[in-house]
């Protein structure tokens, strides 16, 4: 490895901030084209907020991004072309519910609440899908209340409009689910586009037909790989954080702890909030600046218990899990295709992770069982192997799954999420203009901004 | 200046990463108890953002931090000491209030609204005066609806709360002052407990009795530069960033672009976000990191226009003025003390900040010209001299005044504000446990951080 700034500048087209899956689609797209490229990636592995993980048994699980569904179309080739095999989430049976410290079960969408609380949701979530057909997925900012929804929170927003605690516990679940924060955290607008660009609130939240349908049987950071491996080991280098983006007016200078380089176009694939701690010259916009000041992650920790079988199924459950206590709020079954082994997935979200971040990964591993014997049984309390992914502790994600605008940013910002500055262009899900947050979202960013570069290189 | 990471790094007891007022009060106090100190600091100039200029005709004017006011003590101590002289804010005369295209002007503190308008305010001012002081000020967190109020913003209280237009734009208008920020950034809890700290919204929008009563002849930069001079050049370092912290089991290794200094403790003085673009070895806890990624600095450009005399005095103007509409919506007379020339000092905040950051200074100067006309008539067309700053795209400060908490982070993250993280410690007026976002809470923070380092070095 290199010292910072010694020795002549290796060169390229395009330099490439960032393995991610958006980085890597980005950079395939322009070697595709016959573009030279490069890309510099922080941590010693490919694949960002995908991480894939062989258990002792074996199975491949998913620490980081973990299903796709329908209407992500270009996930949906981008694994077909890849050669990789998809499989259904588990579904069958009978869904724990645990509200207020009582279990229940359902086997619909719709919990089994009380009569009055099942109105209430049922509501809530017709009154959340209205709204979110009102915002333009173009452009957010012409909703006819866009500002006033900018102005407040998803958690105020909820304490005027949904009547019944069951409700409310329902619709925190869901937020903390789909976004790994706190309703106080979410601008009502952004929590509102964010539903838009995926297809609404119930398309993001289920199983089938939705966004936690298809899993991946060589787990999804297998995408990545492969890309990086048909990118080849000159093109793709690891241990190489980005420090310093130094545009001039012939080109940029591109400096990492791998050494620097001279390139034509930068295209900067890691979310805002990291963006923003790289040192540019001369300095960004103010807009921009302040917009990586105000895009901070969400806050999960993703857990992976493994047992002998999938006991829960014989049951009857389906091994999904809602709930509005203890650290694990949202469980699903995580058993390999063929049900040789059980597992489950659980998820520290929101407050749950920043209580858990940094704790051992045995208080961890204690915390999640407890959760999971409580809507499982006793036969959950001895899984034969645990794992889990401390996200916000992960020091080139810093958070998961994406970004969480509170008020105002959207509004104030929304213009320069996407708006290259010079020679240097935005990817990552953050900036994608469907599925954002998501892998689709982070496939449609690297193409978008792979084809800004290719139009500028002209 | 020497290479980064290259020659033996330079020692020190503790070292201070930026040369601001809270930082220099820090190595000011380690100093006077006889620990070797070393400052490193950004910019090519001390005093963070306090900013004192010359103009054309010699008036030393602030475009930073300007006032000091009653319970101040650490502030008026300091400049006492220091040998600077103070004067009080001009504020004789009738106040210009712009409300909807409509000028009007009034003598007290409450301005000429309609009279429901003006009961209207009353109740606000009332009400929000009552809501602070049920936030101790020890544990904001403590406060009895504490995670309510963390969980809205002042945005959405004032459409609940507030009924007349006049009353909504005069509590904007309050809250872009104090904030630099829209009311729909700020959560109410933040909101309340910043008011807290300095006694109240009275307190800190007055200028009698208030905290824009008090100015320095020399500038508040001076305070700064004078404790910069006292500890002298081999103990404050110009041109060095801090790019790296990274700690092990005997001391910490400081990296910066002057070089590298190896030292017992550090203490950082610098705004959380800013604090965050540096990279910790080991990796900072994920509360603490999440935190500078939800502590964005406030939107303000702050201008000086010099006529050759205080027309408006003459008038029976105070050079006071308060509007909805315009880029410059509030105004404060800025001559100096004798009065030799007219100045006004106006402010560009919030969305007109983002509005005009990045433009010309000729944009701006015609931008603000055309407010100041608007408020004291066509003598105040044709300054002899106009000179603003651009703190949001100033690269070390990246906005003013202060952090701007949205809702949520208050309640997750105010424990990470203070604790020190291994050897490494926070300063800065974001740290403050009174006056936070003040020169006040500047001092109060480099002093309760170097306590913290002198009882650590034993």
């Amino acid at each position: 490895m290199e010292e910072t700034g010694q020795g002549a500048p290796r060169e390229a087209s395009v330099v490439v901030v960032g393995a991610g899956l958006s980085g890597l689609v980005a950079a395939r797209r322009l070697a595709a084209a016959g573009v030279s490229v490069v890309v510099l990636e922080a941590r010693d592995r490919v694949g960002g907020r995908t991480l894939s993980h062989t258990t002792a048994q074996g199975d491949r699980v998913d620490l980081g991004a973990q299903w796709i569904g329908p209407t992500q179309d270009r996930m949906t080739k981008l694994v077909a072309e890849l050669g990789l095999s998809t499989f259904k989430q588990w579904y069958d049976g009978k869904k724990v519910l645990s509200l207020g410290g009582t279990l229940t079960t359902y086997k619909t969408s719709i919990p089994s609440l009380s009569l009055i609380g099942a109105v209430d949701l049922g509501i809530t979530i017709q009154r959340i899908e209205t709204l979110v057909k009102e915002v333009p997925i173009e452009d957010p900012l012409s909703a006819a209340k866009a500002f006033e929804w900018d102005g407040t929170t998803v958690e105020a927003w909820k304490r005027k409009n949904v009547k019944t605690r069951g409700a409310k516990a329902m619709l925190d679940t869901a937020v903390r689910a789909v976004f790994a924060a706190e309703p106080s955290e979410l601008s009502l607008l952004f929590f509102l586009y964010y539903l838009r660009q995926g297809g609404g609130l119930m398309r993001l939240t289920e199983i089938v037909n939705g966004a936690q349908e298809t899993r991946l049987a060589e787990g999804f950071q297998e995408v990545s790989k492969r890309i990086a491996r048909a990118l080849g080991e000159e093109r793709v280098v690891l241990g190489a954080p980005v420090r310093r983006i130094a545009q001039d007016a012939g080109g940029v200078t591109v400096t990492s702890d791998a050494g620097t380089w001279r390139c034509k176009r930068v295209i900067v694939a890691v979310p805002p909030a990291l963006a923003g701690r790289i040192d540019y010259e001369p300095g960004l916009p103010a807009s921009r600046d302040q917009l990586t000041q105000r895009s901070p992650m969400g806050s999960v920790i993703k857990c992976v218990a493994t047992y002998a079988s999938p006991f829960w199924r014989q049951a009857g459950y389906s091994g999904e899990a809602l709930s509005d206590v203890g650290s694990v709020k949202l469980v699903f079954d995580d058993s390999p295709e063929d049900g040789s082994h059980g597992a489950l997935v659980g998820f520290f979200m929101g407050k749950d992770a920043r209580a858990m971040s940094g704790k051992s990964p045995e208080e961890r591993k204690k915390a999640a069982v407890d959760s999971l014997t409580r809507f499982f049984g006793p036969s959950a309390a001895a899984p034969i192997d645990y794992v889990d992914q401390d996200w916000p502790a992960e020091r080139w994600s810093r958070g998961c799954y994406s970004m969480v605008l509170g008020p105002g940013v959207l509004t104030a910002h929304a213009s320069a999420l996407r708006a290259p500055v010079g020679r240097v262009h935005w990817a990552g899900t953050e900036t994608a203009r469907v599925w954002t947050g998501y892998m689709e979202g982070a496939v449609e960013a690297g193409e978008r901004a792979s084809d800004e570069v290719l139009a500028a290189l002209g």
